[in-house]
Formats: structure tokens, sequence, C-alpha cells
């Protein structure tokens, strides 16, 4: 994705030095209470601060643009927007402790910083079991953070009031939404469909229409805002997970920031999966069987996979939906409702977080 | 602890029916994303619904009393507090997945029920891997339900807002608590000192201190008071933690809802253990080093390391500690800023919430 988009009005820097500020008295607080809590505070600075896109406070703040928001107005709006990144932050660093995930953004997950502390600090019992209860509480802190950051945002509480409906709803979908998703994993099938709702309420809703809705009702905005950011960002969310999936598997290490493959070793049941399963010959869907979800699984194991995914004619079917999706969702910003200049970003957006990349 | 103390101006059941009403409308909302999120709105709603002595309420209750609050008061006061109940449920669910713990409340924990329902509907994977992720998930959303719960009371937003630094730090504060008691878990030793800081942080502020100042701020009340709750908070909260800690050792199963010597098993590091340690004699520090968190530790184990400790002194001990310090915490009620009726029965709260009870 290209980083000038999601950098116009300065937007990337100003969040990026809200969230600096606001970790900074958090972890003045932590220091108050002990100094052995400074690898918690250190470590949820560098995952916020080093990483991330900026998606969702991004959308969030297009929303307000489109609502009739000016891009010089004051700091509280991208305050507010910015506590999106630390839900954020919890549900990607409790989603590497389900998985079990290495890597993240890059570097270790942070089970694996705390397991590695743990082994480099010569400590009684299991790196693994530290490593696992350090990142739970550090997400659960992340959450409750990000809700302190909204409500101290500056904002009026009227405004924040407005938006707390689509922002409570945004929470809760995101771990409905994982929820099914870990269900999906453990099925012994998948259709595309099912993968499709998962993606729904884990990404779509989550990374693009709630934020758009938090951002439009900070501001103040028509229910037919709100069901245009809809009609918008459900389409949209779901062809940036359908991207997404494709990036897992056939995705540049340097660009995803996870090990060639990973969404393969870790078996994830996408609809890209589904898809293969459902249209695949016989040998590439025992290919499939027999290969997925092997944590062992090696290059040419990968290899073997992106070959089966694509002879089976899946990786084109997720193209198609992907462009049907984008289609879809920039025609919703055609109606009016949305100002120009945020419409005119939407559709930038939209095409470039689900744009071809590998 | 009498619960008739806790029942006193139907307290528990108004408590009850406001967390009741409060899940139905979330288990309406998660229907609606999709059938398959049934049971977590079960287990959610049995976890909170089916026990739990609503300590953490209930001191809210009275803190708001103790600030003027009228016991006929509408329901938003009640509502407001039960959001305690809420973060506790999460705080609890994560700390049994991070400790392993198979037992909650007499009854399986949930990811432990959630790794049974995985073995009874033969799905695929890892049985003790999905009952810990939808345990992570179920415990984020009961966090995030919290603060919705509290947000949306009908008290007046002022009131919210005054309580709101209460409730931050109590969330922040219970998180790095049990982050500390994570890192002394894993430490050579622990001497007592250290165990009582993480006593203070995880309980006696989380418990006590930090949902009376939430009640007096609710109703809006003077710096003076809140100096007050926590002169009385910290030291009752402490001598309840040490209370906790003998019970975890000598305690009747049938009163803790845990088996026998869990606590052992575990290995937690208390002060009881701490001062085991540093006063026993050689043959007890050497059986308390040998046997302290064996898994496996049978019930003459239990027995050894509960003479160790008896003998030890260290039993003795930590009834001294309890002693003074719901001596000091009572005195502090003293001096007349908390109205009497709430005053009576804060002094009878911390007697019956310290009490020798095994």
């Amino acid at each position: 994705m290209s980083s000038s988009l999601l950098d116009r009005d300065g937007l990337r820097e100003r969040i990026a030095a809200e969230l600096a500020a606001f970790l900074a008295e958090r972890a003045a607080e932590l220091a108050e209470i002990s100094a052995e809590l400074d690898p918690v505070a250190t470590t949820i600075r560098s995952f916020v601060l080093n990483g991330g896109k900026r998606l969702r406070p991004a959308f969030g703040y297009w929303g307000w643009r489109g609502a009739g928001g000016t891009a010089t107005s004051d700091a509280a709006v991208v305050r507010a927007l910015a506590a999106l990144e630390l839900v954020h932050a919890c549900a990607l660093i409790h989603d590497d402790v389900m998985d079990g995930s290495a890597t993240r953004r890059g570097t270790a997950s942070v089970h694996e910083q705390f397991a590695d502390l743990h082994r480099s600090s010569a400590l009684a019992g299991s790196p693994t079991g530290f490593g696992r209860a350090a990142a739970i509480l550090i997400g659960d802190l992340t959450l409750v953070w990000a809700d302190e950051m909204l409500a101290a945002s500056g904002l009026p509480f009227q405004a924040v009031e407005r938006a707390r409906p689509a922002y409570d709803a945004m929470r809760t979908e995101v771990m409905a939404g994982q929820f099914l998703d870990v269900l999906a994993q453990v099925q012994p099938s998948v259709s595309a469909t099912r993968a499709l709702r998962v993606a729904r309420y884990k990404s779509a809703k989550y990374t693009v229409e709630r934020p758009l809705h938090v951002g439009g009702l900070l501001h103040g905005c028509s229910v037919a805002l709100l069901d245009c950011y809809s009609e918008y960002g459900i389409p949209v969310g779901e062809a940036f997970q359908l991207r997404d999936d494709l990036l897992g598997v056939y995705g540049d290490p340097g660009v995803t920031g996870k090990p060639a493959g990973d969404d393969l070793r870790e078996g994830k049941r996408t609809a890209l999966i589904a898809l293969t399963l459902e249209y695949g010959g016989a040998a590439d869907v025992a290919l499939v069987e027999r290969l997925l979800g092997d944590p062992l699984l090696d290059a040419a194991g990968v290899a073997a996979l992106r070959e089966a995914i694509e002879t089976s004619g899946a990786r084109r079917r997720v193209e198609t939906l992907i462009a049907e999706r984008l289609e879809q969702g920039v025609s919703a910003l055609e109606v009016g409702h949305v100002e120009p200049e945020a419409a005119a970003m939407l559709a930038e957006l939209a095409e470039m977080s689900t744009v071809r990349r590998a």
C-alpha cells in the first residue's frame, strides 16, 4: 500500500505523535507502580509505534472528513481515532498467542519476546508459559488503554457518546469474528461462504465500516451517511481481507513482515483455500489436505501448495471476488452523501488496499 | 464470608439482575452475528451469574453510600458498579488461562469448558489450543462489555466522568499486579515484602480501594473521603489477600471452589510461602523447595507442606499480619468522613472478609 496516501493531511505522523504522548503517560503510571514493569511499557511502545499502517484511524479520519470535518481541526479527533490503533494492538497480540505465531511486523511476536526475556534472564518455570501470560496481560492493557484514550481525547462528551455505539459494536464484532475464525479453523471443512462471513466480522466491519462510522459520528452525521459508509465499507473490507489471504500465500515477506507461506503453515481456512478445495482437481485437493497446516512445511511444500491453488483456479476466482467488491464499494460513494474530497480519498484507499501486490 | 452481609439493601440480587439484563442484550447482539456464538454467550452468562461474591460492586456501593448516596436510589448506580464484576470476569478467565487452572468456582474453568466442547464435538486440531483461544476472546469480550455497561448505566455523564480516573487506574493496576505476580512466580525466591507488593496491586487496590473510590466519585465526594477510603482499603485489601493465601493452603474445597492445596500444586509464591522459607528450619525449607509447584502433588504431599508451613511459624505470622492490617484499616474509618451507616458496614465487611474460616 502506498504510504503516501495514508500520510495525507500528515495523518500518520499525527497519529503516531498522539500515541507516543499517550503511551508516555501510561509508561509513567506503570513506572510509579514498579520498575519491573519497564519491559511491559517498552514492549507496548515499540509494538504500537514501530509498525502498522494505521488503517483504522485513517478510515476513521476520512469518515470524519466525509461528514464535514475539516483538515485543520484540533488534535482531539486524531487522538480519539488513534485509540482504534490500541484496540488493534490487543487484537494482534492476542491473535498471535492464539495462533502461536512467532513473528509479527517482521520481528518476534510479543509472547516470543517475553519467552526470550525469560530465557535470557534464566528465570524459573516455562518460558512459553511466561511469554503467553505476559502477552495476554499486555493485550488486556492496550485494550483498556484504548478506551481511556478515546474517553480522554478532549472531544466534547456528546461527540464521544454519539460515536460509542459504533465503537462498542466494533469491539464486540472483532472478538466475535475472531471466535468464528478460531471455530472455522477446527472444522473438518470450510466453505467459501463461511470464510467470507468470518472476513466480514473480523475484517470488513472492524477495519473499514466501523471506523468510518466512529469518525462520522464523532463529527455528527446523518443515518444516510452511515448507510453509505456500510455500503462502501463492507465490500471494500472483504476485498481487503481477500487480498490479505492472497498475500498470506503469495506475499513477499519483506512486505508482509511474516515468513513466506506462513498462512499455509498455520493452516488458515481462508476463502482462497475453500475455493481450492471446492474447484480443484483430485490431486490438488489431496495435496492441500496433506500439506496445509504442517508447521514444518518447507519452501518446496510452500511452492507445491501455491501451484495447487493456482491450477485449481482459486487464485483467479479470488481476484474476481476482489474486483467485484471493489467496484460495488466504490460505486456506493457516487450517491453524493460523502464530502467530495473524502469520497475521492475513500475511492483511492479502496483501490490501494485491495490492489494486486504480489 | 457471611452472604447476608453482602445481601444488605438487596444488593446481591440487584447486581445479579442488572448483570442478567445487560448480558441478555449482549447475547442477542451475538446471536444476530451468528448462532455459532451461542456457547460464548452461554458461558459468559453462567460464569458471571452462577458465582462470585460481588465483593467489588459491594465495596463500590458502600463507597457510594459512604459519600451520601441513599439506599433507595435508582438502578443506574447498581448498574454502573455491576460493571466491576465484568472486569473481574476477564481477570479470572485470563488468570485461569495463564495459570493453566482446570477449575474455577467449583466447575471447569472457561478454557477447560471449551477444550471439552472441542473433544465432544470431535473438532480438528488441539482441544487445548481451542480452549485457550476461546477463553482469551471471552475474557476480552467481558472486559469491553464492562466498559459498555458503565458508560450506558444511565447515570449522568458527569458522574461517570468523575469516576473514570479511578476506574481506569483500577484496570491498569490489576493488569500490572497480575504481571508482577507472574514475574514473582518465576523468580528463584520471593520475599514476603515482594509478595505483599503484588497483593497490594493485584488485590488491595483492585478489590477494595478503587471500587470504594469509584462509588464515592459516582456520587461526588471530597478528596478527604477518597484518602480515607485508601487508608481503609489498602490494609483491608492486603489482609483479604493474606486470608486468601491461607485458604489456598488450608481452605475447605467446599468453600473455596478449588481442590484442596491447589495453590501448593500451582507453586504460588505467596507471603505465606515466603515467610515459611524465611523462618522455617532447614528440613521445612527443603520440603517446601522439593514439593511446592509439583502439579501431581497428592494428599500426603499437601499434608506435609501444610505441616511445614505450620511449624515454621509462617501461618501464625500471617495471622498476625492480617490482624494488624484489619485494625489499621478499621481505625481509618473513625475519623468520621464516611457516613455512619456505611462506616459501620465497612467495618463489618473488613472483619468478615478477613476472618479465620479454616
